[in-house]
């Protein structure tokens, strides 16, 4: 009973101070996505686990967390056929309901569902925990928060370049250098079907997702353990080491994959949002980077990915257009893109370069040491005064030690400490102590709203 | 495979208008939480079954959603004993987990968990979804968010004024009217004991709280077949049945009651708390209700419920004082108080009395019609100034219909649209359709800057 009590692994609580700095960086992602005219939407945490199973991969079905149906839930399972029962096979005559593992599969489920009332393009993003049974490790944890936006229902490749302005705007918002990688899987498609290699654009694609990693060498010789060609390879090679501005390497897509559909679509579209670029004003660079592969396998078109330059610490957003996502729930035929920020990583960044605004520790702006009785009553009309014109104010509960009061009021990052005893009743006035610098001065009360609202 | 999606009874999806409505009530309770500095924390969706468990009686346990261990998780458990296992046996053989069925158990957990970094009175509030597995039914679901307020860590009645003082005004703000009704656990523990009835103070406790469902006349019968004496079912109607003003209700509280030691010290506190609350201004009535019982255990002192006075929905926000929350996982006497709003009610109430501000709806402010390719990017470089200036805007993705688009923004609400064609571009103006009066004016980019930044 007396065991301290603990909370499961790879899971968090967060303090005032940790809310404060993770709703800075939601708010600030929330008011971007709005002024590009995309809607909040959520789903629920539960989904059924048709809804999730075989969506993520084999190894993604595995990191569902399932939820126990409620009730006898052994009571349609005949005893002699559980004793023969394995985990993978009983959890799912036990289990009906899954957790979320990302929002962008419940969003498509979500899409399909409510297809009668919703007007296509259907721009949304929601912000919501996933949670996902991962080994848990430096972070990355159990639950954790995504922020997504999609535009469901257009082909048009002026979303992509609004979501490059999104991401553009939210990490110039946030004060983080970034730059804007691009490529697109059509120019994938392409470099398989030129190298002859289609039947395993697959294994290309996973193989060339881990260039970043473990460098090109690596990379080849996965090629070749997979059975890729060695005509093929060298292709493969050359454009993966091309270096250039982003027209040399649209001319070099040109020269190399327009002979194949998807390759010369590919090229095509990538030069029409370099040209659209131009009538934007971005922060960031936009950098062609043929490398770009992303794992997940829904991806058919233009991808991204964000990386902060001052900082050495993988992607903080990513992206793309996926053409048949709510396919697989019934809906064929309907095109999306969108994009997903990694708050976690976000959170990592502004700690490590000491981004965060300074006054986003405390809201509250002034606090009333509580010196007995009848100063409290005074103090209570005071506040209501100062309250009614929007600041956070308090009075501190108890009559305690005036060390313990001054320490609370430190701790909580209150500026402003007032000290209001028998003479200041008397005399009308409040004294005012600066906590930063430490000095006093009498007040009335007209004088003291307009000190605190300066603040 | 082509089976409409679904999603688990008893959850839901919210959909952009919902969401606003949502945020609407979920902001106006931050905003007023945080101006009497409490401050915001989150716990894990997940909690450890050992935390859970045993807090909210016999038939909570029951509603606790239990997550299935990940992997392999029969390992552990012989296949023979497999067999004869029952559900809830097996349960806690195969689930460590489950997921939090309200926020004070969990904020019980954090405050000892964290007792060493956490400056006491802690004042801290949580909104977050909550899971409980009842059966659903109409305004009751298996997933739904709690919005609670807590101090620990002081036995202050100021605490209790300023919860008052929290309910009154969040329910001003969002145009609900209220009353608030109070009453003290040790008023009900007086009376059990003044009857000689007090180790049968539970079932008092339960039989008077429900009192307002049934009428006074099943309690009493309740009373008698629990086995309560008849005197004692005397005193406890008089007391029930009584008539009058707080201050005459605190007079009979006296007369009653006061030879008992709860009873005597339950009504100082209703007393000393009704002065105090002539220093603070109320729009809504407090009223002592001394049938007032409220369901949890945990209680100890006084407790709170508001109603809405202009609609027949029973509680929606209710709390109380707490002596010993945290004594179950090891820190004993530590005094906490909270009060929780039901959002799901209060959503309920607002849309009935239609109470929600009309342009909560949408919040783009202008679209711009999509015209074609030399159009798009000339509206591009307005949109970026526009959005420039904080003002949320949109250009229609695709060169669609002019029906389909004006239809778009009539759907999403958008009061103004934007037609930019050939002829506009060569005037450097904008054609501007007010979309409410359907009236037509040409602008120039500032006139337009300045007619949004109006709304």
């Amino acid at each position: 009973m007396l065991k301290k009590p603990s909370i499961p692994k790879g899971t968090r609580d967060f303090s005032p101070k940790e809310m404060t700095r993770r709703n800075y960086i939601f708010n600030t992602i929330k008011k971007v996505f709005e002024k590009y005219g995309y809607s909040p939407i959520e789903t629920p945490a539960m989904e059924t686990l048709s809804t999730l199973m075989g969506k993520y991969g084999e190894e993604g079905d595995k990191l569902l967390f399932k939820i126990l149906n409620s009730g006898n839930f052994l009571s349609e399972i005949d005893a002699e056929d559980l004793k023969f029962s394995d985990s993978a096979k009983l959890s799912f005559d036990i289990c009906k309901k899954g957790l979320r593992y990302d929002l962008t599969v419940p969003f498509a489920r979500y899409v399909v569902q409510n297809r009668n009332d919703i007007t296509f393009p259907f721009k949304r993003y929601q912000i919501q925990p996933v949670w996902r049974a991962d080994r848990p490790q430096k972070g990355r944890y159990r639950e954790f928060y995504q922020c997504d936006a999609d535009v469901i229902g257009s082909n048009s490749l002026l979303n992509e370049i609004e979501l490059i302005q999104i991401m553009d705007e939210v990490f110039a918002n946030l004060g983080i250098n970034t730059i804007i990688k691009i490529n697109n899987r059509k120019i994938l498609n392409g470099l398989a079907e030129v190298t002859g290699e289609s039947e395993k654009i697959k294994e290309i694609t996973v193989a060339i997702d881990k260039i970043e990693k473990t460098g090109i060498d690596d990379v080849i010789k996965e090629l070749e353990e997979k059975g890729i060609g060695e005509s093929a390879i060298d292709i493969i090679r050359d454009l993966m080491t091309f270096e250039g501005n982003n027209l040399k390497k649209i001319c070099e897509l040109r020269r190399i994959i327009s002979q194949s559909d998807p390759g010369s679509s590919g090229t095509k579209e990538m030069e029409i949002l370099i040209d659209y670029l131009r009538s934007v004003e971005l922060n960031s660079e936009v950098e062609i980077d043929l490398t770009l592969a992303r794992g997940l396998d829904y991806y058919t078109g233009i991808i991204f990915e964000v990386k902060a330059t001052d900082i050495d610490i993988g992607s903080i957003c990513g992206g793309g257009r996926y053409d048949d996502l709510t396919g697989i729930f019934g809906l064929p035929d309907v095109s999306g893109v969108g994009i997903s920020f990694g708050a976690e990583r976000i959170y990592d960044v502004m700690c490590k370069l000491n981004l965060f605004p300074k006054d986003s520790a405390g809201t509250v702006k002034l606090m009333f040491v509580n010196f007995g009785k009848k100063e409290e009553k005074y103090c209570l009309d005071l506040l209501s005064k100062i309250r009614a014109k929007g600041i956070s104010a308090e009075l501190y509960p108890d009559q305690a030690k005036l060390k313990k009061q001054m320490t609370y009021a430190n701790i909580k990052s209150v500026p402003f400490v007032a000290l209001v005893g028998e003479s200041e009743i008397k005399e009308g006035k409040i004294t005012v102590k600066n906590m930063e610098t430490g000095t006093q001065e009498k007040l009335n009360l007209e004088e003291l709203l307009s000190l605190l609202s300066q603040i």
